[in-house]
């Protein structure tokens, strides 16, 4: 495919090519494209840019994962395709840990993946088979798997483009949520400490930008009250508010 | 992929899953599972029912479809994949033809989704590469191709699931355009004469009724004023109060 850069959604069919070639490469199962399609449904409904009550989440998410004491960043198919680079780099800002999470797990697509974060060099990223995995709360289910020494263990998990299913049995933990989820009324975000109604392309590089100020603020008290002063479910609310249906360019 | 049947949205995961099947199959584009997401995700916003307006779109597509010289049904992959019996049903009820127009035309897939209209009963799909293709407005473009017996000559078309560019183009030819297309602003439902805002799942085997009523009915007059008391653009209108963020059971 070839994206005409005069098209009135440009960038969106940019990040869909990323989606197709990822699905081509063996990287996606075939319902990842579905999903992918469900967010630029919602994303066009919000107008396509990153909203207020977004942001606010954003920095509360920011600054948990900073005070954190194992976070972890799960990452799966669609999340790889799309901002691979950025994942890796808010990572690195945060300390944090990157684990290979698949609602559809195959050995397959498992390796493929490992070895593109290697490749962007990352070598290190969990939830390989060759890792160590433990089934979260003794559910054994592929859904419930997750890597001692990551999301195990970890407390406070960024959960991007999560299913309602993991997301909940994630929830269950006691470990703090945060996920990425253009849908502000789906399981996930429900079920999420901190829900970021936002797409992710939009979403991660301003967290980088965000990690770097409040490590340079270097100010506990300021990022205690960011967290302290969050209340998902009326953040949740005003996201809603952001979104309508509107005329198409 | 086996579907949950406890699942809160079984019925969306069975047809989700039949896209996924035409996508191995070759049958689609790999944009065309994007589409089926956004689709997705616009009717979970009307709540998964067909509205009052687009059931009065309905009425008014088949009384078009009825008095039309050479009426003829627009198909692509998506189309296919979920409702190739009933299309086949509908155009028997209504003496129209079946015409395969592809976004992504591929020999193979052309071949393929032929092949599956005659293993479904259905030997004289048009819009194949064995058929008198010409362009419509003499644009070189396969977005414009059509079968010289059927879209190229028809007075009403039928496509569901249309794109944008494709829908443009039919639009200025003078025909009349019915489609049906979940986004109620989307450049296909504003450019088209007759706009039915609903899932084709649910729109094709309603529609097969509609014609059987207004057959038997067997009143010119009242399948003229269906047709004159309808304003697409007032219709459009009453669709579009019918969207709402609502929560996920």
């Amino acid at each position: 495919m070839t994206v005409d850069k005069t098209h009135p959604r440009y960038e969106s069919l940019l990040f869909r090519d990323k989606i197709v070639k990822a699905g081509e490469q063996g990287l996606l199962a075939p319902s990842a494209l579905i999903s992918h399609g469900r967010g630029e449904a919602f994303d066009y409904l919000i107008g396509e840019k990153t909203t207020f009550p977004a942001k606010r989440a954003m920095y509360v998410a920011i600054a948990s994962m900073i005070i954190a004491e194992n976070p972890v960043i799960s990452v799966n198919g669609n999340t790889t395709a799309l901002v691979i680079d950025e994942i890796i780099k808010l990572a690195e800002e945060l300390d944090a840990k990157i684990e290979i999470n698949l609602f559809y797990r195959t050995p397959e697509r498992i390796e493929k993946l490992a070895k593109l974060y290697e490749e962007h060099g990352y070598p290190n990223v969990l939830g390989t088979d060759d890792d160590d995995l433990e089934y979260i709360n003794n559910l054994n289910s592929p859904r419930a798997s997750a890597s001692k020494e990551g999301i195990y263990t970890s407390d406070v998990v960024l959960v991007p483009l999560e299913d309602g299913d993991r997301a909940e049995i994630l929830a269950e933990t006691g470990k703090k949520i945060i996920t990425i989820d253009l849908n502000p009324l789906s399981r996930t975000s429900k079920k999420s400490d901190i829900s970021i109604v936002d797409n992710i392309v939009r979403a991660i590089p301003l967290m980088i930008e965000i990690a770097k100020d409040l490590k340079e603020e270097n100010n506990l008290k300021l990022i205690q009250d960011i967290i302290n002063d969050f209340n998902n479910e009326d953040n949740l609310q005003e996201s809603l508010q952001e979104f309508k249906i509107k005329e198409e360019e």
